[in-house]
Formats: C-alpha cells, sequence, structure tokens
C-alpha cells in the first residue's frame, strides 16, 4: 500500500455475490481520483456493503438500507483529500 | 484490511490506462479466492503493472515482457495460500 495515499475500503457480501458491484465501484472512484487513492476490496458476510476511507465509514448499506451511488462515494472522498475540487457536472 | 487475510496488491499504470485490467484480474481472483485474500487497487506509473502478495512480487510486467495471465497468478497465489487446493480444469 502506498503509504501516501488515502486507501478506500470496499466490504462486500460474497454470500449476497457483490463482488461485481464492489468493482464497478472501485472502477468509478479509481477512474475519478486515479493517483490519489488505492483501493481495497475486501470480502464479507452476512449482507455488508460498506465504504470506508483510511478507517472512517463513510457508507453502510445496513444504515443507509440501499446502495451508494458513485456520486455521494466522490463527493465523500473530495471532501476529505480535495476539498476544492469540482467534480464536474455529472458527479458534482 | 483483514489482519487474517493476505493482500494481494496490483499495481498498474494509470498512464497506460491499465484500471480496467487491473480491475479485471482482481476480479478473476477474488471469483477463486472467495474469502481467502484481500486485493488492492494501486494506481502507478511508467508502464508498472506488478502483482505482489503480502509484499511477495508473484509478476512484473517489465520482468515478464508481458501482462499476466489469471491462471498463473491464482496457482501462485494457491501455492502459497492453499497447497493442496485443486484450481479445476480451467486454472489447474
Amino acid at each position: 500500500m502506498s503509504d501516501a495515499r488515502p486507501t478506500v475500503r470496499i466490504h462486500y457480501c460474497t454470500q449476497c455475490r457483490w463482488l461485481a458491484r464492489a468493482a464497478w465501484i472501485a472502477q468509478e472512484l479509481l477512474t475519478t481520483f486515479p493517483t490519489q487513492i488505492d483501493v481495497l476490496l475486501a470480502p464479507g458476510t452476512g449482507g455488508v456493503f460498506e465504504v470506508s476511507m483510511s478507517g472512517e465509514l463513510l457508507f453502510s448499506r445496513k444504515d443507509a438500507g440501499r446502495f451508494p451511488e458513485p456520486k455521494e462515494l466522490k463527493q465523500a472522498i473530495r471532501d476529505r483529500i480535495d476539498p476544492d475540487r469540482d467534480l464536474g457536472h455529472s458527479d458534482r
């Protein structure tokens, strides 16, 4: 893991077969933040779908009762690592 | 990162636009080893495409002069975390 860069961890349920969704979200985040973050895909069980960065929980499916949209995750990451950045029309 | 599980790190070149390939490899590995590893997608530059596990280099594009096939990565991981496992007809 690159020391300087924060790691976004996507913890997803394998029983629910959410790898594809987790990998999609990972690619969305790494496309928007191509050099500023690492992304960790971490399998889990029991319906988990959680996104955290440097240990801080950004999104929990159990709490929200739904899956995260890339836009809200990108905004949460932007707010923490590059607050002045404009994410552009689709992710503003 | 889950302490118990080893992390497979895929370090890929963003200049070469190898995110899609890295994410594909990640999904292949996490499909074959659904609960035994975490996979870290780590952007880099300069033509890098390297796969390592727990700090040990398993594959380097520069050394091999080509990209890795999922099969050889799965075998390398299997040899280290589950030596007796038969990967089945396609990845044996």
